[in-house]
């Protein structure tokens, strides 16, 4: 169909529900995260909602239960194509048909085999006017964890870099708290609220013993689960991260051959032992973001040192980048922040597209994507 | 005296000086680089100035003739105390006097021991109202050059950095060109064209052999004087930044036994040899500097490989850092903008503060100073 024409009601409206799906974002795996906004035909919004931790209830059921009898022929602005499908709630699609809606903007189709149409197709057939695309490239951008699991298979993979101003995460004897200052912190630790899960290798458990929680006031709850790269089975039972396995999960992964025996080590502790591919002494790391996607996780945050990062790099699975750059200099002796890439041309290096710069505190924080086009 | 209370206007005519002020950087070594406009009883502005390339003619000395007879009754905005003694031109004090301005407006007084008040004094024994202190800082920053020439005997020391994000300046190969993008090549020539001078080492002439010259279209005689440091007497007399030196001055430091030697390889050059003290087979920056000092130079631009750069951190001669950061990763093996430092501890490497930050096309450009409080 032709793309509508949207009115200025329809972008603030849009815009609106599309702040209100960023809410859900780290807390609704494998669930896309989305918004919805219930809009009289006074222009009053009646009802909001965002996808609720674990995944449901479903913005469109908390918004139609915001707006109780009100919502008989009002508009929705959803943020993804309400969904068509009966799982453990009836399908969105019903529920707004149910709830007397007479307009559904939508940004975006979903991807997901099971809806793909059908969600605005059920709308049609009952007569409410489905108009899809508003805001489609802002709905996508927040949604792409989970465009990324359902189209690639595999989670959107985020970079955390912390760094002085010539690169470097630790000094030459391993310290590394605090290069950056309390603000840049502060924005690492809601990084790790808005994502499903950290990644680390072995190396950064055994060195740093982290817990890697989001422990800013109020948000400890929506501390996302750590996955370990442990290709050797090096992490002991007394790892901090299996210890409080139980409060925050955590998931391990190690390579076939040592499935059982690390399983074992791991029996009591609540650790999920999980196996990925190996290929010349080294993760297949395509395996391991699909094992990751398998699994539902839909954003990852990587926080490891620089061996993993250069590893991710080189197999161009680094999809975003946030940099957090200190005002201070450590010199060729500190520890460098991503590993040798062995690229000797420098029109071979790897390019990313800037998307944002602000000062934190005393510190710079850059964002970056990947240049698919 | 008091501070005076300065009004609205006062302030928006002395910030027309300052930005004049601007202007003359780079281009009036070993002289300060003054604004001053010229207003009427009228409150408008009949004279505008800035010191002139070379240092004459002065900024009030421009101004009053633009104003001509106007000048009388009218008030000086200056961004430096006006010059009290006779040199190659008649004292600015004088020609303010003569012109019968009836108030000066200054925003420093000026700690060249020739001057250091006695232009204030001269104005005021003569009836003319003189207030200093207007945008004082704003005004010492500007002429941080001068002010270091001056009271420390040495330039203001400005260190460039283009890297990568994470701090590679050129691939292992040696490959630098270009990791930043266009836009802030262009930055980082109008910082060529703001400083008195470059300073590069000798394994950056050896290397690239530079012309360092300011190439942005009708800047090119703006180009700063380029310094080579050579303690061991090795870059040629067929080295480029030599063949120019007669349309763009060269200084070659060398040490004092290889003075002679040196002064005689580049006899006909034009490119003028200067030495330095040594201490355990490095040159003594500090004395590097002095000498620079004592030369006139009062902004020096270090575009230099790592090792120079360590070598001026490590002393704390680096008082401010502008750092291009393009969207790019070269990894563990490209080549680190800063060479060892030696710090074993966090707490001791050394810190700045960011005084801007602004995208420059792709790159990031973000601007430090020395922390001296």
């Amino acid at each position: 169909m032709a793309t509508p024409a949207f009115s200025d009601d329809d972008r603030h409206f849009m815009r609106v529900a599309l702040s209100l799906s960023k809410r859900g974002l780290g807390n609704v795996w494998p669930n896309p995260s989305v918004g919805c906004v219930l809009v009289s035909s006074q222009g009053m919004i009646i009802g909001r909602g965002f996808t609720k931790p674990g995944g449901r209830p479903h913005a469109e059921r908390v918004a139609l239960d915001e707006a109780g009898e009100n919502s008989r022929g009002a508009t929705a602005y959803v943020t993804l194509e309400p969904c068509s499908h009966f799982g453990k709630s009836p399908p969105c699609a019903s529920g707004l048909i149910d709830a007397g809606v007479s307009r559904v903007v939508s940004a975006l189709e979903d991807p997901d085999g099971r809806v793909s149409g059908r969600g605005h197709g059920m709308l049609h057939d009952a007569g409410v006017t489905v108009d899809v695309g508003l805001y489609n490239n802002e709905a996508s951008r927040i949604n792409a964890g989970f465009l990324s699991r359902v189209m690639r298979g595999r989670p959107l993979v985020t970079l955390k870099l912390a760094a002085t101003m010539d690169g470097r995460s630790a000094s030459n004897s391993g310290e590394s708290q605090w290069i950056t200052g309390a603000r840049a912190r502060e924005n690492g630790h809601l990084l790790r609220a808005n994502h499903d899960a950290i990644l680390v290798g072995a190396n950064t458990v055994l060195a740093d013993d982290p817990t890697l929680t989001c422990r800013l006031p109020g948000r400890i709850d929506q501390s996302p689960l750590r996955v370990i790269l442990d290709r050797k089975g090096k992490v002991p039972p007394s790892a901090k991260l299996a210890l409080t396995s139980n409060s925050v999960p955590t998931w391990l992964i190690t390579t076939e051959p040592l499935l059982d025996e690390v399983s074992e080590k791991f029996a009591k502790s609540g650790v999920k032992v999980i196996s990925a591919r190996c290929a010349d002494s080294h993760f297949d790391l395509n395996d391991v973001l699909k094992q990751l996607g398998e699994h539902g996780l839909t954003r990852v945050l990587v926080e490891s040192g620089g061996l993993l990062a250069a590893s991710l790099i080189k197999e161009n699975l680094i999809d975003r980048i946030v940099h957090f750059t200190a005002p201070s200099l450590m010199g060729a002796d500190g520890k460098a922040m991503i590993a040798e890439l062995g690229f000797e041309r420098l029109s071979h290096i790897p390019h990313f597209r800037r998307t944002s710069i602000r000062a934190v505190g005393e510190d710079i924080e850059a964002t970056y994507e990947k240049i698919t086009d």
